[in-house]
């Protein structure tokens, strides 16, 4: 809350316009609902643009349908993150509307059309096996009203065929680059482009790659300049940010 | 055992109140119970308020089961922690006033009532998947006597709810602060209050939070004062420290 | 800022007893002295009782100097920590009634005399090389207004030498156990005392102990409950909380 | 090279309009200097509006002198990071118009001046001590041509500072957040705005903060969406990519 | 591509021999086939002599059937690793000629016959659990051309059934040498052999062997020179690395 | 093998009373039987008084099966440790004479009585979830021909249970200290008695015990000498030295 | 203290043979001496044959000396380990007897002369930068009176240089194996002898050795049985191990 | 030693043509000279073709010295790697003929020409501060009969300029690719290149690059094979095993 909101609601008080309780209400910030297990924030949306999204993993099936019925009562898109299929048929059952990625374990309602710009968000991949992480970045990114260009399998293992695809990833206003095992398609991204690079480490690989670490060092260490990096196997993350970064 | 009692002891002895036999009895410290495969320590709950308490992750059902027999016959309060379905429904079958709390996976069996201090703990979640661990810590402190309150869901990336849930968490003689992913929590809450704040790591999350680890080195790092914490996961710890301050 | 300050505040101004640049001002939370490189927070012994503490390391003399200096003209006291002899004798300089604990490398200033409760806090050690840390404790909760007891050097390689002081540190109305190595002292106090425990690990020792982490480790998995933990050598941290319980 | 230029070189081979070894040398991609130790790529500014950067640490003075020389003769801006007092000395013998920013360990020689938009990059601080990296990006960002505002010390332990920046902090298009110890600036500001966040965990600390590994563990954790994160005390990177953000 | 082969493309365009869009297609290097979900390198075992090989894990089985088929199509020999029986015999129903490795987990499908080279690969493990990895290793050299000795179970635990073999292992081109628990096979064998060592850590073992890390560190830090190393459980990165060697 | 034995070797051939042949299969070292998956160290027993033994984890059970055969035909005993049930019904199928210690999950074919010392060896556990690998020690150690006094669940959390026990310890020529969580046992042991101490560090706990590394690390850096310790879980190897030990 | 010492004292107690006073001072356990700084444990080498030590590390010269001068008016041999030649110049400065091994930086003064038995410990180095962690184990082994026999540089790179002292090695009643880099030099011994083996691992090497983890890791996870392992540069340690099982 | 060696020297003492004495000395393996800190290894340059080298960390100059006096004598050339300045002042004054490469802290003596294959070896760095480690695999090389061409600076940052020297690279029979930071180079050469590359990560960067582990990481995850791994900053084992490649 700015001062200058904070000194309007005090006029208005001095001045009868709003009542202490009304301003109170004001003041205490921003509304939220509270379901004892869960408080939602409907007004992040207003606030935010961004709807809020519901991490599946590590709630019951019972709390991810009660938050979803709260939150689609207010009308704004619904994206369900980390789901996997016996969550989805329970959503489906009561929101039939519902729809699913498989790929990235999403779930997805949509119930607005939130403003989509020009430019578009290239989402690339080093193997086939990123691609899930790709897919949730991708939802991610379209649900909040984003064009996405997906270019999957270009790893520096042979790079021809990133050249080969560099128009495409180059055209867009800032570039998700997914990786597993060594990680190195950042770096070399980020030498060839100069837009901003979301790097998504995946846990793709084995042995020493300890779940993703190997990739997430890679990119962290990155010698080119341009690249930021969010968790492992974290393409939600990749996607918001890249929709941030897109919608400027 | 302090210099007091050994002499008090030596002095009945040499006066002929008490055997040798009756005084080496009372020499070799503490009593307990021997079962092989286990010695419980029916002495405990004289000594420090506390029950003795199964911790049942890694012990059979069987053994479980017998633990308790031995206990129940003393007649103090049971909690047994991290216990699943299974085992509570073998518990159950010999104790029917057995009682489970499924989040936290914890049986209790309440047969005597601890005296209850007027002043409250504080449990406060970032998450609601780490609602369980919060749990932990609620039987905990509610089986050895004391009022707890729960405040679930507050976690930082939405502070406002915080805010409007600062007043009851404030209310708390001393606060447990559970929470995943970055942890967070305890630090904020830690500039907020000034009552010793309890924090639980818990290994809610994915990716670079290695089971916990990182949500465990924030709350170790935490640039606030007046945090301290156990291990991740670990709601009984808290639980069990947060009633050792209730009570003080 | 509690609802009912708030409440408070808006009646006021509604009443005209307070104009809304005052009412701003205050709703605009707690002050603080801004000098740039650091926000001071004066309010902060008001609010909770402690006085700002300036963690040394990382600032340069000057900026030290000059922070020391605005906390000084607000007459609480001043605990500076991590201060090497060259920041204290600049400090003295100026300050010429600033104490320097050596061991502790802390600075303390003291011009109020914080009220003292009638119970102490105990401060064990295991080794003598743990002895930096522990007088880091001791200093922050003397400094604060608490009374303490130091047992130096009691480390279960040797329990006996633990049971014969087990009086005087089972009479601290809270314990701060310090210990390097494999850091089992606080494990062992644990299932001998029924108090809280705030359990240092120190990075004395060598090899696998890895600067600490070793004890680290032991100590959050205490097999003892009533055992919390803060960062490696971070007896400032154990202190605070220390004095928090003890004023309870 | 894109498949358009590639076009229209064979196109001008095939006409006449250019020679065989004029062709050759456009299609053998882009040029750089070769002196032996390293190779500079002088075509990058053209290419990206970015000038080469020099990261002077592993490199010996001698080497750094003579590739600041080289790319002195092209005109454009120098930026040489991680420079000690003794590597300043020697370049501004030679390069008297060479400035050094102390705090942030870098040297500029500003020779055009790029093209500053409107907007700007707010940089924002927990601590004293992490004012280096902040500076670092700030250096970083303005040779490349932005404006920036800086907001030290407003870390989560005294959230109130944090509150009453919050209007400038939200001003930028683009957020830097520079922490250590437990690295939760980024996470609380990811509630509160609505911008992209670079996180720049710091090395401050000590003890279970493994020179920074907690603040980058808690940072790629972050429970709030719009967070991505540089390398351990990486500002540069910070820098760079910020200011990618603020020019699109 | 090479700067003479750059020039004679251009010399071609120049005297009309070649077509602008005939040049374009060779000078934008070499092809691929872009099934979407991958981008199949059917110029590689031209360029290389090594067949593109499917990485099966994280690959759906319908994916990995489509990508053999498209391989199957051109002629050469097919290698999928870490495939298991399921994938195998949707591979198989397609594909009769296909065999399967069960140890090793590998699918081949033989359709032309390398050149095999007279000298050997000596490929050793110390226990009988690293046969899989060892398996894994000769399935690929076998595949692209290379003859192999197995020599199994020969650890340093008991050197002399080492010595029995040691004529058949140094008789090599080249040795893989396949180790868990401790690894400590190859640092002998270097000691012993003048032959250039592929060492293979494996995740055989428990506890603080950490899935191989225990391996790998000791084979990184090899006292014995001739020793370079790939991933824990690599087996197939061996047998390539073996083959380049061997085929030299 | 020594220089006296090659010595009166070479005597014996010069003066013919050995052959050329016979000479070399002497010279090559120790006999061993090979089985291609595996080479079975018949001359072991002989050799160092102990018995090969099958490590089962990573073998098929075929493999096991036929690697017990081998051995049963040279009459030793035999060991198997980390046999699931599975394997020990297809190894008594064969071997009705088997015989199996679940907790341990170790097979043991008694065929000879090896001399069994007057002396014991002490078997301690901190908890009832370390007895599985306290029991793998004292089938280890009984095989080979030891006495075992097994005092299990006397951790450092009661520590009047250990003292109650101290007798029967102390009186162990070897004591092996088993213990998971913080793994403070051997510690508290380790100035108490004045026997060598195996520690043997379990995988029991959660959280930051990191599957056994808390205790691992605790034992390393024993702050008591005498303390030597083995790998996370490995009572085999505890029981192995243990008896070498008390064999001396 | 055990159950009969206990109760000959109370009988004697009964029967007037000694007084209230004079027992309890029996039963508080063994005596030490409190400097405050450190509990000086005199009642040590009565107990177990072992003098007190003195690890300087992290201790004042003050602190240092006054203990040696308390220890020293006891009587009993003096080791002190971890201590550079600025402490040996102090300590010799009083105690004009004292000795210094450079390479072990330990102090030693030697005031009486334990029982050595005929049998020998066995210390083995897998290189020359290993001797001072080996010194450091003679030292110790020496002042406990132990004959030692020190073999040199004969790790695994060159294998037959560990043959031809095998007698030597072998000869031993335990034996003591110091090995940095990789660490395998008590796994092939393991492997050849049949006498307890005591691994010290060291931090020498470079890179991926981790200042000593490699070769723990290696000594832990070793194949061949009969193999414990104390300290990172723990020579200590190791020659108190070695030592208790020499006197067996 | 190979079963036809052993024959044939039993087949002389039977024939009387050699004593038991000298066959004895012959089967007593390969001689070294042993000079109490250190045993040489005369006999290696006969049987491997490479002279011993000195690692000279962790030794004393006087040993370095008395080493290379020892191996002096045998005429072979010498080399002794991290040595610094001093360590070479030392060795000079006795062996004016010594050289030394600052960059690589290598010392060498050359005496005898080893034969020089016609292939060379690609020494590749990723930027300007890793010269140090190739310098050390380049000067290994070259004492050991190689050609070495060095292409430095030539990272994927900038990935135009490997390119550009790609015609070189590729002529090697062998690659060391030598990079810190995120150490992807190999990677990218693994695509490009068919011959074996020896892939050296260097300690070259800072944060979470963590002295060089996120290049080792990102080396041995390269998803293009045909990469090995050596040690960290390890260019001398990368010399070695690029020699022996180099000459089969």
């Amino acid at each position: 809350m700015t001062p200058e909101e904070i000194k309007k609601i005090l006029e208005e008080v001095r001045n009868g316009k709003v009542s202490v309780d009304e301003a109170m209400q004001n003041l205490r910030d921003l509304p939220f609902e509270d379901v004892g297990f869960a408080k939602i924030d409907h007004h992040r949306e207003l606030r935010t643009g961004y709807p809020e999204v519901i991490f599946c993993s590590g709630k019951t099936t019972e709390q991810i349908v009660k938050i979803i019925a709260l939150m689609y009562d207010k009308g704004g898109n619904i994206l369900g993150t980390r789901a996997d299929t016996n969550i989805f048929n329970e959503v489906s059952k009561r929101f039939p509307e519902a729809t699913y990625n498989e790929a990235a374990r999403a779930i997805t309602i949509k119930r607005t059309n939130p403003e989509v710009p020009e430019s578009y968000i290239s989402i690339v991949t080093a193997g086939t096996a990123d691609i899930p992480v790709a897919e949730e970045a991708a939802v991610t990114a379209e649900i909040f009203g984003n064009r996405v260009e997906r270019i999957f399998d270009v790893g520096v293992a042979g790079i021809h065929r990133l050249y080969q695809r560099l128009d495409i990833i180059r055209g867009g206003k800032v570039i998700i680059a997914v990786a597993g095992m060594e990680g190195a398609l950042p770096s070399v991204l980020g030498g060839l482009v100069s837009k901003p690079i979301i790097a998504v480490p995946t846990s793709v690989g084995y042995g020493a790659n300890f779940h993703g670490l190997s990739a997430l060092l890679t990119m962290l260490n990155s010698c080119a300049a341009g690249v930021s990096v969010v968790n492992i196997d974290n393409g939600f993350g990749a996607g918001y940010v890249a929709s941030m970064i897109n919608k400027l």
